[in-house]
């Protein structure tokens, strides 16, 4: 049985300029990780709607899931949910079940549910609503593609309330080896290691130290603990 | 006159399995920015031959420039610079200026030049190397790919051997207003500035601050400085 893969795409023009840092990759990479489902690919684009669409349509495509993070907010370079429509052929409006979550929360809060913030309650036809506990606005579903907020706390709200609903396969446990050593020194053992494991995933990183000392942190993941042990033994017996 | 475009490629299993955190986009879009280079696509793939091939080509197609990362080390998973040979349909090999700077740099070091060292010499036919005074082994450049380290501090490095070489657009200014508004309190004001500012781009970026307060960072962006100030006097105006 192979694991269900799976693609992300952060949207937005402040990634690509380098003003803001993503966060939101590594953390669903993480979770995606512990929970059996493969991250293959990852993409960002900018705030433009062609390029929104050619992504979304090509990743879907591509991979048994797609997560997108950003662009659903009420401002107007918030474009995601046309273009994920767009993207499926399907028409985008204000959504009754959207705008109730958006009405109680900002009758709570005491602030008026605007023309903008109703822009948030817009949902492609036939989307399931995802739940976001902490800012109400909803992400949504629509094929095999997650549409998630891009501001981090809200994203990770969001996959958890996705996670649930998808159906892993086996989590890969890693075990990794720190190896005061060059890589350049380790290479050759290393593939007579990865030939011999060949069921495992043998990875190679170089660090340097502030202090000028270097060497290698070498990870070996797989989905059977007892090989990955069985194979971090093995490199703690060629790296003493 | 419109600027160059880019795309970034960042390679490594140790990204998309949430171990890294990559750094190394987020440094190429800043100096891309200040260099009046227009990023316009990011992508990460795993250490998958097919994977590197097809997402070189489609980039080297669709963009001005191509940026690697990644890839280009000794061990046995470092398998990037034949991955790009394939994409260019050019044979990948150790070339003779390569492996000088390889033996000049570890006789210095005192470390044998061996065979895994030497894969790092191994260059497409037709680059043109990219210098590296970090670690010595060389990226190269071939079409409009540039192929570089993944390690930090030298795909920093090399990033400044590279854009000497490169002509750039006019570079872009930007300014930001701090408001302490909502999003969905500024969406409407900040449509009617964004379309009086039409040769601007305004971004709008959502944050909360620990003690619960939130609000907005509003960014405006072009390459004019005298409009980018007139915007950001409107944004003050508008928002005391």
């Amino acid at each position: 049985m192979t694991n269900p893969t799976a693609a992300m795409l952060v949207i937005g023009d402040e990634i690509l300029s380098g003003r803001t840092r993503d966060s939101n990759m590594n953390h669903l990479a993480k979770r995606l990780t512990e929970s059996g489902i493969d991250l293959r690919e990852a993409r960002m684009v900018s705030d433009d709607h062609d390029a929104i669409v050619a992504a979304i349509r090509a990743l879907s495509d591509a991979w048994d899931h797609v997560f997108t993070s950003g662009g659903i907010g009420p401002t107007h370079d918030d474009i995601t949910a046309d273009a994920v429509g767009a993207a499926f052929d399907t028409a985008v409006d204000v959504r009754d079940d959207a705008r109730a979550l958006l009405e109680a929360h900002y009758a709570k809060a005491g602030s008026e549910l605007n023309a903008a913030r109703l822009r948030m309650a817009r949902i492609p036809d036939g989307a399931t609503l995802i739940d976001n506990p902490v800012s109400a606005a909803p992400g949504f579903t629509i094929g095999n593609v997650h549409v998630m907020a891009g501001v981090p706390k809200v994203f990770e709200a969001m996959v958890e309330s996705v996670l649930p609903t998808l159906t892993g396969g086996t989590p890969l446990t890693s075990a990794s080896v720190r190896v005061e050593r060059g890589e350049g020194d380790i290479a050759e053992i290393l593939t007579e290691l990865a030939d011999r494991f060949d069921d495992l995933a043998f990875g190679s990183y170089p660090f340097q130290r502030p202090d000028g000392r270097f060497g290698s942190n070498v990870v070996v993941r797989g989905s059977d603990p007892a090989r990955v042990e069985e194979a971090e033994a093995a490199l703690n017996a060629a790296f003493p």
